[in-house]
């Protein structure tokens, strides 16, 4: 009886404890959410980049403007340092817009539709490639078909983004690999091109890009991504025509690799200036429209992290670190630059955050970290997360620039905003900041710059005592 | 020692018991959340309420269609039984396009600026109403100034919505007093006519109309909502010329009262037909626009719960009744007209749940039931919904409409989506259809139904039992 007693004391006093800061926290934590909204600084900043530096990507002089012009804003907002660093990256460019139509004499045919190169593509000889068409569902299944009829043709891959996925991250995820690899695969079975539909949430008329992947054992053929509407119209024609033809023409190609910069800048932990909490998002976009959502919303929620600190007095017992990477879209060599300079600068990473899921309304954060530390930010962290609507912790994974970090840093999270609406603009045309809207970008900047509060304030769960150093 | 050991055994069986439930629950909830999002169906009534009943502010042939139309949809979904319920709703009607002007010699203006009537003023005099503006931020001013300033003068009312609000129906909540009460207040004082700076998110240039309200002792005088950006540059001109003059016409007047309906369909509860759930939107919008996300969001949420149960063969135990209210913007008369009918039908009123707040991502429901309940609630329906991003019940209060059932129905709740993007479009000329995004709106519909689902079920946490009746 005494035992439990004691331990029913315990719990009590564990859980006033935790109520407490709970508490203290959540002021704090309100006052970051009502300073990001009141100011709207990171929509200017958005603003900025967007409109100043929309095409950025990487190797182009757009992405020079986007790396200078955020320095700039992070220098305004208080940064105690900022500083520039090196990454070669590939420098691949779309050249001329590009054509395809689909021709059938059956059905009296000779239509235009909207396709785009996909990222890191070779091109088509200089009149295009004019073939029939194969179409698909998705990744293995040309080997049921009988090689002759791949052979000298164009394959459609034509699986669809399932819209019943209610986190569309998941049906993203399920689909995106016949954009990567179905180039590899149609040119094993002697296909000449590959026309993918694109990743999109929506049937709509402008194609949606991304990178594509080549295998230096097999042959290259050219990749297009076609709209989601003109992919159902292609279709329903092949339904009619099984012999129609599909032409089209790019003349994108693959310049040699060319020097650019991730932004570094923080603040100087006042306690643990050695021990780093990573914050970051990518600063290079798709050349098809501003980059608003993919990535400038990470850009910006990761800047005003140092802003929201700064404006509020908040000063970190660790240094807070924002890295905003170059080339995450097709190469992710600003995270491989970062990642391996890390492991040679003598310092503790404690946990490293990534925002490239959009300027959305914040759910919560994924956790890539040992059940132990999943168990502590859950139990501890989104109580008060929850408040502000952001305290879902619930899924695992995250980092396509901080994956890098995972050898050397145990605390690897995504900022997960609500994710309907980021399929219809990803990669496409209307990624533009008009799609932006103000309240939820700075709900999102200040949801990561409080798991962040939190963080530095109780370590990631593993430090110290080894359940977290409050 | 027995009776802990006891009390850890029953917490175990119970708990076990929830477990259980919860993922037999999850898998239906799964299913109503993936049926909504791949039909889509509720968005293709949206469309058809939007375009053919845009501007259905009560007592206009415009609200009638949207009775008839929305009686096809009820009747398509295979709802038990579809019926009018008779209500008189007042009939008010803007007439031309307001026109004000910003005047002074001082600053050599003479400029539009874009205002529209409050819902349910009076107009002003055919040549429109010319006088000195005194500005004030908000209710309760007034009493500090020199009554002789504010006699025969413009009363501007430049209270704004707190942008640093998180969400954003409190912000409204602190700011919409002055649009419903000013002109009673201003003309205790002998104004003229009252200017309102419209309750709004943003600085955008069109005005936002809403409800006002007159008292019989008092003259009515007539009221105006500006557009933010028209209210700030007056603010700027008021400081360079305080004698700056303001004229404003409007033709706006309150006909004689006109026979409206309500739309109301059900599902037949199969066990205990006498036992009803009510969910409800409102039919009526007001004349700006097309009333997308007001009401027309939770017009189709409502529905959708009928088309949801009827696809995936969901047999209710209780009668689960759509009720489209007419007039809740400007009188509720449809709302006073079921409840009133609701008291006499012998039935018994478990749950009425309203949805009108938009057609965002769902976030959870409000509550207004009793402690025990909300404890009830929270615990058995907050953790199957908070997957799906709607489990958050946390907030109390509901019910413009059903609210009105408050005597007869022990849980009154609302919808709670996200609320970042609603001030933008409400009761703005912007509140049209292609501002709903159809997984935003499908989510919501699903998540209602989800609710209906588990109260049907499991009863509103007072049933026979006083547990709930599983």
């Amino acid at each position: 009886m005494k035992k439990i007693l004691f331990l029913f004391l315990f719990l009590n006093i564990l859980s006033s404890k935790i109520i407490f800061a709970q508490n203290v926290d959540s002021l704090q934590i309100a006052k970051i959410f009502s300073t990001a909204l009141k100011d709207n600084e990171g929509y200017h900043a958005l603003y900025d980049l967007c409109k100043h530096a929309g095409k950025r990507i990487s190797g182009s002089p757009l992405a020079d403007t986007a790396v200078n012009r955020m320095s700039v804003w992070l220098k305004k907002w208080g940064a105690d340092t900022v500083w520039l660093q090196e990454c070669m990256v590939p420098h691949w460019v779309r050249g001329e817009k590009e054509q395809a139509k689909i021709i059938s004499s059956v059905l009296k045919m000779n239509e235009s539709v909207p396709v785009c190169a996909l990222g890191m593509s070779i091109g088509t000889p200089a009149d295009g490639i004019k073939a029939g068409v194969i179409e698909v569902h998705g990744m293995g299944e040309l080997k049921n078909l009988n090689p002759a009829d791949i052979k000298g043709k164009i394959v459609f891959y034509n699986g669809p983004m399932p819209p019943e996925t209610i986190f569309t991250f998941n049906a993203y995820g399920h689909t995106v690999g016949q954009r990567w690899a179905s180039a590899m695969e149609a040119s094993r079975y002697g296909a000449v091109g590959v026309v993918v539909r694109s990743v999109a949430s929506h049937i709509d008329s402008h194609p949606h890009t991304g990178s594509m992947g080549y295998n230096d054992t097999i042959a290259k053929i050219p990749s297009v991504a076609i709209s989601t509407e003109a992919a159902e119209k292609l279709s329903a024609a092949l339904k009619k025509d099984k012999n129609l033809q599909f032409w089209f023409k790019t003349s994108c190609q693959t310049l040699p690799d060319v020097l650019s910069h991730n932004v570094i800048a923080e603040i100087k932990g006042s306690k643990y200036p050695n021990e780093v909490i990573v914050v970051g998002g990518h600063l290079d976009a798709w050349d098809m429209a501003e980059g608003a959502h993919d990535d400038g919303a990470g850009v910006v929620h990761s800047m005003e992290v140092i802003r929201l600190f700064k404006v509020l007095g908040i000063k970190p017992q660790r240094t807070i670190r924002v890295v905003l990477f170059m080339n995450e879209e097709n190469g992710t060599r600003g995270a491989k630059a970062y990642a391996e300079w890390a492991k040679t600068s003598g310092e503790k990473h404690i946990a490293a955050i990534e925002s490239d899921a959009g300027g959305f309304t914040p759910r919560g954060f994924t956790l890539d970290c040992s059940d132990a530390q999943k168990f502590y930010v859950r139990s501890k962290f989104s109580p008060v997360l929850s408040y502000f609507g952001a305290g879902d912790f619930s899924r695992d994974g995250g980092g396509a620039d901080v994956g890098y970090l995972r050898d050397i840093c145990p605390l690897i999270s995504d900022l997960a905003p609500d994710s309907q609406r980021y399929f219809d603009h990803h990669h496409a045309e209307t990624d533009v900041f008009e799609e932006v809207n103000d309240r939820e970008l700075e709900m999102g900047a200040a949801a990561v710059a409080s798991f962040v509060y939190l963080l530095d304030k109780y370590g990631n769960g593993m430090e110290r005592n080894g359940g977290g150093d409050e």
